[in-house]
C-alpha cells in the first residue's frame, strides 16, 4: 500500500479538481489581509474601505491563451498580473491600496502550479504595498487573472490629453529586452542571450514611485504595456499634438538580442509591449526638478525626444534618418475585414 | 453585388473577428459614464473617485461554461453578472455608485450577441443606480464577465457574525424559482410552468434599497447566492449560532414546478441558488420596525424563523416535522476525494 501511494504520488501530481473550491478558497483566504480600519472580517461579501481624499481604480485582465506564453513560470505569470494592474494606476500617480484578484482556474491544474502563480501574485502586492483584500475563485477551461487595484490618488492627477508642444518627451526606463524575452520563449531561441532577455522580462517593475513623483511634474502620463509606439500615439491623439523622438530608448540586451537572432530592432523598442515604463510629458521648465527628484528616489527618467504642433506625427530618429511610426499596437481579436 | 452582399449577411453573421478589439472598446466606450467631480477622461488609464467616508467593493466573476446555462438570452447574462456583484454589495447595506466591467470575449461571437450583452449590463446597472465607468476587454475562449462593484457604505455595516440566540431570521422574498427556471432551461422541460418559472428567473432584483434599510437593523446579513441552506451556514459558522426554520420561504411558482415536474421542493428552495434575496437575523425589539420600513419603501421581508443557541444546527419545519439542512451549496471543481 505504501509503494502504491508512492507510485500515486510520482505518476500524477494533485490537481485543483482533487481538492474541490473550499480549499482553494481557504488557501487563498489565509493570506488575505485587512487594510487598517476596515470592519468587515476576510471572506464576508464585500470589503469595506475608509477612504479620505480621491481614488484611483484599474482592472486589468489576463487570458492564459493570449496573455500568458507558453514556458512562463506560474510565479512570474502572478507576479506579472499584478505588475500590469499596478502600471495603470501608477501612470496616474496611485499609489496601491488594496488588490482584488478575480481567478478562473481550471480543474486539471496541478495544485503545485496554483500555489507558485499565487505566491507570485503575493510577491509582487508586497513589492508594490498593497495587500490582497479579496476577490471571487471559479473554474474555467484556461488561467483567468482579473486584477483591480485600488490606489490612493495623488493630488494632481495627470490624464493623456496635457502634452503642449515644447514639452519634453520622457520614459522611466529602456525599451525592447521584455519583447526580446518573449521572442526568446515563444520561439525557444536556444542561444545565450535568450537567457539574458528572459530573467530580465521576468520581473518588470511597475514604476508606482516614479508615477508619484512624476504627477507634479507632468503634463501627460501614461503607461507602455501595449508598447511604447502605442503609448506615443495614445497622448498623440488625446493632446492633439506630434513627437519627435531623437533619441529611442533602446535597450543594449535587446540591441544585442536583435543582431543575434535577427529580429527587428524597432519592433522590439516601439511594438512589442509589456513594458511597464512611463511615457510622459514634461513642460521644459520642470523637466530638470523632475529628472532630478526621481533620481534622487533611485529612478531613471531618460529624454527621448520632444512634442510637436503636428497631430499625430511620430517621426523617431533611426540611425541616420527621421522615420514615422505607424500606429499598430497589439489588438486582439484580429480584424479580418474592413467594413467601411 | 448587391445580391452577393446580401446572401453574405444572411449566411453569416458579423462576428467579433470581424470587427477587432477597437470596435469593441469604442462602442464599450460610447456607453460609459462618468461620477461627478472625476477628473480623468474616459478610456484613461484608470478611473478617479471622488469619496468622502467609507467605501464597499465586490468583485463577482461569470464563467460560461459554469455559470450560464445554454439557452439563456445574452441579454440576461448581462443583467445577471451585475445583479450577482450589486447583490454582494446590497447585503452589506451599499449603494453602488461605479462598475467596472472585465470581459473576456470569443472572437467568433456574434456581435448581436455581443451587443444583448452589454445591453442587458446596461440596463441592470441603471436599475441599481450606479454607472459603467470602465474596465477590460480580451479575447478569450469562452465568455467570461468579472464585475466589480464600488458602492456607498451605509452607516453602519452588518457582518455575517453578529447573530445572537432569539434574533428574528427573514428573507427579502420567496425562494425556489430561480432554482425551478434553471432545472427547466438545463433539461429543456416542455410544460406551461416552465415558461413562467423561466420568465420570472430572468430578472432577479439585487436588494439594495431592502440593504440600505437593513443595515440600520439587522445583526448578521448575507446575499443567497449559492443557496439560502449555504447563506444560513455562513451566517451559523461566522455568528457561532443555529437556525430554526418554521415558516420556510416557498415561492409558490417553485412548489407548483415541484409537482409538475417532479423535482424535490427542499433542493429548489434551499440548495438552487441563483437568488439575489438578503438573509437576515434582526434582534425581535427591532423587528417590527425594520418590516414596516421595508414595507414603505415598496420591499419586503418575510420572517421565517428564529436563532437558536446551538451552533452549526440548521433545523426546518418541512410538512409536519423538523428536518436538518445539511451543508451543500454549489462547489466549483467537484472534490473527488478527500485527503484528509
Amino acid at each position: 500500500m505504501v509503494f502504491e501511494k508512492y507510485a500515486h504520488e510520482v505518476d500524477s501530481p494533485m490537481r485543483l479538481k482533487d481538492l474541490g473550491e473550499k480549499w482553494i478558497v481557504n488557501y487563498i483566504n489565509s493570506t488575505l489581509k485587512k487594510l487598517p480600519e476596515t470592519f468587515l472580517p476576510i471572506g464576508d461579501d464585500a470589503i469595506d474601505l475608509a477612504c479620505s481624499s480621491r481614488l484611483l481604480v484599474s482592472v486589468d485582465m489576463m487570458v492564459q491563451n493570449t496573455d500568458i506564453p507558453e514556458g512562463m513560470k506560474w510565479r512570474d505569470v502572478g507576479y506579472r498580473a499584478i505588475t500590469s494592474t499596478t502600471s495603470d494606476v501608477a501612470s496616474k500617480g496611485g499609489r496601491p491600496l488594496m488588490y482584488l484578484t478575480s481567478l478562473a482556474l481550471p480543474p486539471e491544474m496541478e495544485t503545485e502550479h496554483f500555489k507558485e502563480l499565487w505566491s507570485g501574485i503575493l510577491e509582487a502586492v508586497e513589492l508594490y504595498g498593497g495587500v490582497v483584500a479579496g476577490g471571487d475563485t471559479n473554474a474555467g477551461d484556461q488561467v483567468i487573472i482579473d486584477v483591480i487595484c485600488l490606489a490612493e490618488a495623488p493630488k494632481k492627477i495627470v490624464s493623456r490629453s496635457g502634452a503642449s508642444p515644447g514639452d519634453v518627451v520622457a520614459v522611466t526606463g529602456l525599451f525592447g529586452v521584455e519583447a526580446a524575452g518573449l521572442h526568446a520563449l515563444i520561439n525557444n531561441v536556444k542561444k545565450p542571450i535568450s537567457c539574458k532577455v528572459i530573467e530580465k522580462m521576468t520581473r518588470p517593475i511597475a514604476r508606482v514611485k516614479e508615477g508619484r513623483i512624476l504627477s507634479e511634474y507632468a503634463s501627460a502620463s501614461i503607461d507602455s504595456s501595449d508598447g511604447l509606439a502605442e503609448s506615443l500615439h495614445l497622448i498623440s491623439e488625446a493632446s492633439s499634438v506630434g513627437f519627435r523622438i531623437n533619441n529611442p530608448p533602446i535597450d543594449p540586451l535587446a540591441l544585442e538580442y536583435s543582431r543575434e537572432v535577427e529580429v527587428d530592432l524597432l519592433d522590439l523598442v516601439f511594438y512589442g509591449g509589456e513594458e511597464y515604463e512611463l511615457v510622459v510629458t514634461i513642460p521644459r521648465e520642470s523637466w530638470s526638478r523632475a529628472r532630478v527628484e526621481i533620481e534622487e528616489a533611485g529612478g531613471r527618467l531618460i529624454e527621448i525626444g520632444y512634442v510637436i504642433d503636428e497631430p499625430g506625427v511620430i517621426e523617431v530618429l533611426w540611425g541616420s534618418q527621421y522615420i514615422r511610426l505607424s500606429k499598430r499596437g497589439y489588438q486582439h481579436f484580429t480584424p479580418i475585414q474592413d467594413l467601411r
